[in-house]
């Protein structure tokens, strides 16, 4: 029978900065704007011109010369004629002179000579003139040229996520196509001789697998293609053959279960034979303190516990910061808040604890059920509060750190 | 020409209810679990059996009948005799007797006769035997059967975003297939003269169309399918026919620009024309006062401002839970925190404002240049700040509502 591991904890920090360190940057491929929402830049996005590129007017009204409204008053309404009409899109041929102007919409370009604009509310308006009661200075009512941004200016820096805004600026900038990240391929390997595949009734002993499925789930959340291999049986030749197989056709590979110190979990003894650079295997956290990461010639090697819920959060904490550094992410981190404890959390805390848990607001609740193998909580919760190691229990009320998983999907009650 | 438009603004909160209860469900659809991340439960997901479905080992260790450890103390070790070694996925085929134990791994079904297990670390090994310094409890380091969930129990409700650990339960489940809502069509009408695409050269008075796409890009935030229409100048004649044509192959039509009260704006005639029902077209917001929400044969006309950030902002506020309650979500309305104003900001809210912002933590910042034709703090934010119409200005420090929007992206800062 084999030894008991001996395995020396390191900090959730620390086996993050680990991971992140060794992650190496994916190649470069060029995608239609139409395809780049959840990507990532590689370059900076640059802005090819102002923003505004012409003076133009905010609103609906008639662009004049202000000076020619000097002394306008109540009892002293000046009086301007309409010499031309445009809208969006129009450029007005004419240039204002004295006592004239343009009636003109949002949007559309400043005419020749006029230096403000008079908003319709302003104005008293009959059919070819109007008359306005106050003098209006230079530049109001005015979009000023570059005032949004300037032409060569970095707007949105290389590394940022391509979200709907950046789309808006691609778009402006006429980015038809976008230079983004290679998306690494991931591949995911379920092991233990008790899993069973989804269509498979249930057998003695054994259960479905949930693992794989979860976190192709997880990938397909940031964008990720994958490939998914056959679930194995707790049985070294086989997995090892796999895991060489992986090696070739991924960027990194993700297994679950096999990496604690049980008789049959062999993970440990792939790495040696395949001559794996193993960053860590034993994390100060709960649930997932045998979470193994190593390298074998550049591809991450993921050992994600085979309990549901230290391999959801196996995936979260490590997993994720490395395809997005892999990536050149500027944001590799869970989006987190603090929030108040909605109920007492008694449990003393030797290692860091990250409970599955419910946020809403300004508060946060335990999802549920939270052992290791506990796979409803999972499912029940939009969240991870995070209570470091070293602490005693939390009472209902004590504000903690709460990462922010599943906010994709948004709340019941509107905010006002 | 054509008299200004009298409009009576409604709150946002009345405009939200309006479009929300107008929302008629769309169909019904299955799909492979594989394909189910980020669809809608369209039936509750309940059990098939207890989980887990028999009592099973959460550690390395032996597993014994608890009867046999009374009495056992440091001075007084009881010594079992090892008849078997099970891993995860086998059964033992033997049934333990008087001081007899079976070696058993985490995940592992409990022997028969079994009722407790003892962990390595609580027994002194030798090759066929152990013994033990104190006694265990029936149940004693068990994870019994249904502890997590039972048969028949609602997991997850119908109505719910099916995430990753959704997806865990449902292959735990054997759901290998999924009843999940159809998702709606969305067509996208840019209308204005002044709009060119993407690949083309800037114009005197012209600018790109950047509304188009950002609205596709926040369709595929949610995974929801559109349909391009050609950019549309500002002639009646040709919107009518292109949103005639919209009405019969989507389920509902996005346009942006056109309604204003400008000499150009067409859609409200349009409206007019096809027999819409306009539920509002006004709204006490800003920016996107303008924001029109129509109902056409059961197909929703959302009219969004063609200013770049009411746009961005109508998309999310009207938009997002129409098309979330047309699939039966539970959860329509986008989730929120509260969090401190970083920076004064000193202007009076006579309607309710909507600023792109910046949020960390528990902090929020004014993303920038914040006219409504801005387009540059769209791409720069992460989040909305809700200031309440009827309020005075803000001072650093003050606590605001934020509704988060763009958290898929996470942060640069490791959160322990």
């Amino acid at each position: 029978m084999k030894l008991k591991n001996n395995r020396n904890p390191i900090s959730v920090a620390e086996a993050v900065f680990r991971v992140v360190e060794r992650a190496r940057r994916t190649g470069t491929e060029t995608v239609p704007l139409a395809e780049s929402y959840g990507r990532i830049l590689v370059e900076p996005l640059a802005a090819t011109h102002d923003v505004p590129h012409f003076d133009r007017s905010p609103y609906d009204g008639f662009a004049i010369r202000s000076a020619d409204s000097a002394g306008a008053s109540r009892d002293r309404r000046i009086k301007f004629k309409v010499i031309d009409h445009i809208g969006a899109g129009d450029v007005s041929k004419v240039t204002i002179g004295d006592f004239q102007a343009v009636r003109i919409m949002t949007g559309a370009a400043l005419p020749s000579g006029a230096d403000a604009v008079v908003m319709f509310e302003q104005a008293i308006v009959t059919e070819h003139s109007f008359t306005i009661r106050k003098a209006f200075a230079p530049q109001e009512n005015l979009s000023l040229q570059g005032e949004d941004m300037r032409a060569g200016e970095t707007v949105v820096p290389a590394g940022s996520f391509i979200h709907p805004g950046t789309v808006a600026l691609l778009a402006t900038f006429g980015y038809g196509q976008v230079q983004v990240a290679r998306r690494p391929v991931v591949g995911i390997l379920s092991t233990g001789t008790e899993l069973l595949d989804v269509h498979s009734p249930l057998e003695p002993g054994k259960i479905r697998n949930s693992n794989g499925p979860m976190i192709a789930a997880q990938l397909a959340r940031m964008g990720i293609p994958y490939k998914m291999y056959d679930t194995a049986a707790d049985q070294l030749e086989e997995c090892l053959l796999t895991v060489r197989e992986a090696l070739v056709e991924t960027d990194c590979l993700i297994t679950t279960g096999g990496v604690s110190v049980g008789d049959y979990d062999y993970l440990p003894e792939i790495y040696e034979q395949i001559g794996a650079d193993v960053l860590f295997n034993k994390v100060a956290m709960r649930p997932g303190s045998v979470t193994t990461v190593a390298v074998s010639e550049g591809a991450f090697l993921f050992g994600l516990s085979g309990n549901p819920s230290a391999c959801f959060t196996g995936f979260e904490l490590f997993v994720r910061p490395a395809l997005l550094k892999m990536m050149g992410a500027d944001k590799t981190y869970l989006p987190r808040t603090t929030a108040l404890l909605a109920e007492d959390y008694p449990i003393a805390n030797p290692f860091t604890r990250f409970i599955r848990a419910v946020h809403d607001r300004t508060s946060v609740r335990p999802a549920g059920f939270n052992k290791s193998n506990a796979v409803s909580s999972i499912a029940r919760g939009n969240s991870l509060i995070v209570l470091p190691g070293g602490t005693r229990g939390y009472a209902a009320g004590d504000p903690v750190d709460v990462l922010l998983l599943g906010v994709e999907e948004g709340t019941d009650e509107w905010v006002l």
